[in-house]
């Protein structure tokens, strides 16, 4: 464990607040929940071993308003509030805390615009990603950010964690397509943050200073995102190879041959007897490690980028390459590299990194996972966003097996501090949450830390918003 | 005039204070400049009509020790110091006030690495954006903001402006692009906002706050920018155009199509004929506005783009279109275009316009343009990132002729008052300064501007770093 400091509220609510949140938002459309068993599912999100604890109610906003008027009775008990979106976030950053309200977005999920000519879409923070994406290709548009988890995260969730996902490599994560936020302060007023025109440097870019903050610096209650054309479709290079750290060296041959891809994707043996196992999609598993590299350059030039992709996995030692523009054809394996998380939960309690490292590091990083794996007797199984640098080992334990469990801690620890010694971070794109708060006190210099505590303090003055995540 | 108001020292210097800046930074090497002749040229950057006054002394700084040995001094003094870059602002952010000192960056400037690999560059501030961009091609490497001023704007400068350009119609501005800075801080402390890495969400973006700040959160002293690799040969497709609001239904029609262009610049005759006039190019003059459509889009889908782009000015009533894969041929205009701004100025004082509005809302600005220039009888030429709905109203004035500078002011209040009519803000790519403070008070909710003043405060303490710019 990660000995994350243990939040705590900043002071014992008066008895009476549940009762005051029910006159305050009704309960007649079940906005205020306070049975223990109800609460339970809202009360943490999808971290292994990252405290929690049941909150004092849940309320299941409809609307800014019900937030606003949330924070303003917070605000005079000092009541912490912990946002959430969906609930799958993998550091622990929607932990309830005792004594706390946690704010759940899900019921806010209307589209409420979707603007062709602009390229823009304007939704509340509970709309699900592939959701958004799905409503905004009846326009002819795409909206890129596509974190493994699409099909059940929330855009409030995939802002507020920053998310990433697999196209990220070429396309850029949720912050660059973020162009303004409604947001309700720490102080229960409504803002306005960035703004909907292409450009603008009017004032602090708040906007994005809000973006991956966890719910630490304001909620999230609509989120104005910028939208692209449809794109062309990928071209899929899928290498097989004998070890990872090979497979790493193709991922770093392929970028220095001056190859854009729109995915580079790392998936090993064990993720994919994992999701074989559960989904029975009949994967080929002869390779230790598949590297799935894609690239959405149109015509001649597109296949012209496909075959350097496939020399550069030559050069590294691949068993065996198939390019394919046969969108089906890889789609199976692109849908084995989305499963791969819950398909490995499914086995045990699952510890996930998020390192994310320089891309010429990722052969020795990858070698240093697998040390890792050995001398702390561990199971580590991998996937990766491998041509960010963004590596996401798997640390798999036996449920009940605690002194696998011990070891693991101490695996996950060393991978950290492996991955800071590469010139790495300990999270690209999960979040700091608790999981990674020690973590980044190591990453982080005190006066950064310094810096990073003086604007919690000046945009939450109350220090009711989500108090003891994302920053040390 | 604006009425910005009149930035103050925070306190009396002691007199002995320019003693202390030689005795501290040295002056054999020209570090420290106190004479009233010396530092004119340091005092204020490219904005007509901002108020400026000599400082107390120009510091030159050689080092990050350097600025970081001012900072402390300035800190123990409450002096407030004015970063400044090549000093090609245009909102006035530059400007010196009374009993300032004046920080230039001028002389670090050099390109400290190029990582091919990493496809990174770290640069000192004083470097100009187009040497950067010379020093990366030679790796087969490419810098993409393109201000019009990147012959002398510095890197510095454009991070602290998150300055736009041609090219970030389809590739981002500034801020796209910064990795990471090294940054003096207000408490005169060295620190690293941001990481290396492709991704990495540890912590809050403090990087990103800082770009477009103005040198009022922290003194940039180290930017790591990424680079793209070099891309293919640019299509172009230039318009003729008897009318501006013709020129911006053609831009709208453009990006309705589904077209990305790489550049979307519009020029008009006022400015065409101001370039002719200056560097004798022989430029066709035939057209009342001239649109300066781009597509690096390789192959045939690049063709494609361009003939789709050549269907919606056709359609959108131009006099005549070229399509042309000459990079010569179309280079001309594109000078022309760069060019723009310096050749108005030598016909007397340029009030500049920076207002961004919805790209659908193009025609309609550009219409109210032409309105005001009529109502208030003022001359307005207008250039324009088209594409991104950033417009450059340009108001000239004869020099001493005090009736139409008046007149001119009040129709750059009619202009932003009407760019944020329209959804649009007062300032999409050159900064607030001291030009667009009052704007910005129009355009920003007074919690908004809250949270702005509480973020200053927070970062900056004593108050002392380019105080009164920025926001309101």
């Amino acid at each position: 464990m990660t000995s994350p400091a243990a939040p705590q509220p900043h002071d014992s609510p008066a008895p009476e607040f549940a009762e005051r949140l029910h006159t305050a938002l009704g309960d007649a459309a079940g906005t205020v929940l306070t049975d223990p068993a109800a609460m339970e599912r809202y009360a943490h999100d999808d971290a292994e071993w990252a405290a929690y604890a049941l909150p004092l109610a849940v309320v299941r906003a409809r609307s800014t308003d019900d937030v606003r008027r949330l924070v303003e009775l917070c605000v005079a008990d000092r009541v912490p509030i912990v946002p959430r979106g969906s609930g799958t976030g993998l550091s622990g950053g929607a932990n309830a805390l005792a004594g706390s309200v946690v704010l759940s977005l899900e019921r806010m999920d209307r589209v409420l615009e979707i603007d062709p000519q602009e390229k823009l879409a304007v939704v509340q923070p509970g709309v699900v990603n592939d959701d958004l994406r799905a409503a905004v290709a009846e326009h002819g548009l795409w909206y890129p950010t596509d974190p493994a988890s699409a099909p059940w995260s929330s855009i409030g969730g995939n802002v507020a964690t920053n998310a990433g996902g697999l196209c990220c490599v070429k396309y850029g994560v949720t912050g660059d397509y973020v162009r303004e936020l409604e947001v309700v302060t720490g102080t229960a007023e409504v803002v306005r943050l960035g703004r909907r025109t292409a450009k603008g440097v009017g004032g602090y870019d708040l906007k994005s200073l809000l973006v991956g903050s966890e719910g630490t610096l304001g909620i999230v209650t609509e989120v104005t995102v910028r939208l692209r054309p449809s794109r062309p479709e990928e071209r899929t290079v899928a290498g097989y190879f004998d070890s990872v750290t090979d497979a790493g060296e193709a991922v770093a041959a392929t970028l220095a041959a001056g190859v854009v891809p729109s995915a580079m994707e790392l998936v090993d043996r064990s993720c994919l007897e994992a999701v074989d196992a559960w989904k029975h999609m009949g994967l080929s598993l002869e390779a230790d490690v598949v590297l799935l590299g894609r690239t959405d350059t149109p015509g001649a030039d597109g296949a012209e980028e496909a075959e350097r992709m496939r020399q550069a996995y030559e050069k590294s030692g691949a068993s065996f390459v198939a390019v394919s523009s046969d969108a089906q054809e890889s789609e199976a394996l692109f849908a084995a590299r989305r499963l791969a998380y819950p398909a490995l939960e499914r086995l045990g309690p699952v510890l996930t990194e998020d390192v994310c490292v320089p891309v010429g590091a990722v052969p020795e990083m990858l070698g240093r996972i697998q040390a890792t794996a050995a001398a702390y007797d561990v199971r580590i199984a991998n996937i990766a966003h491998a041509g960010d640098g963004n590596l996401h080992p798997l640390i798999i334990t036996e449920p009940g097996n605690d002194a696998q469990r011990e070891r693991a801690q101490e695996a996950f620890e060393v991978i950290l501090a492996d991955a800071l010694a590469l010139g790495g971070t300990v999270t690209g794109e999960h979040g700091v949450g608790l999981l990674k708060r020690p973590g980044l006190g190591r990453e982080l210099s005190a006066p950064v830390v310094a810096m990073q505590r003086a604007v919690k303090a000046a945009l939450d003055p109350h220090g009711i918003l989500n108090p003891g995540k994302a920053i040390v």
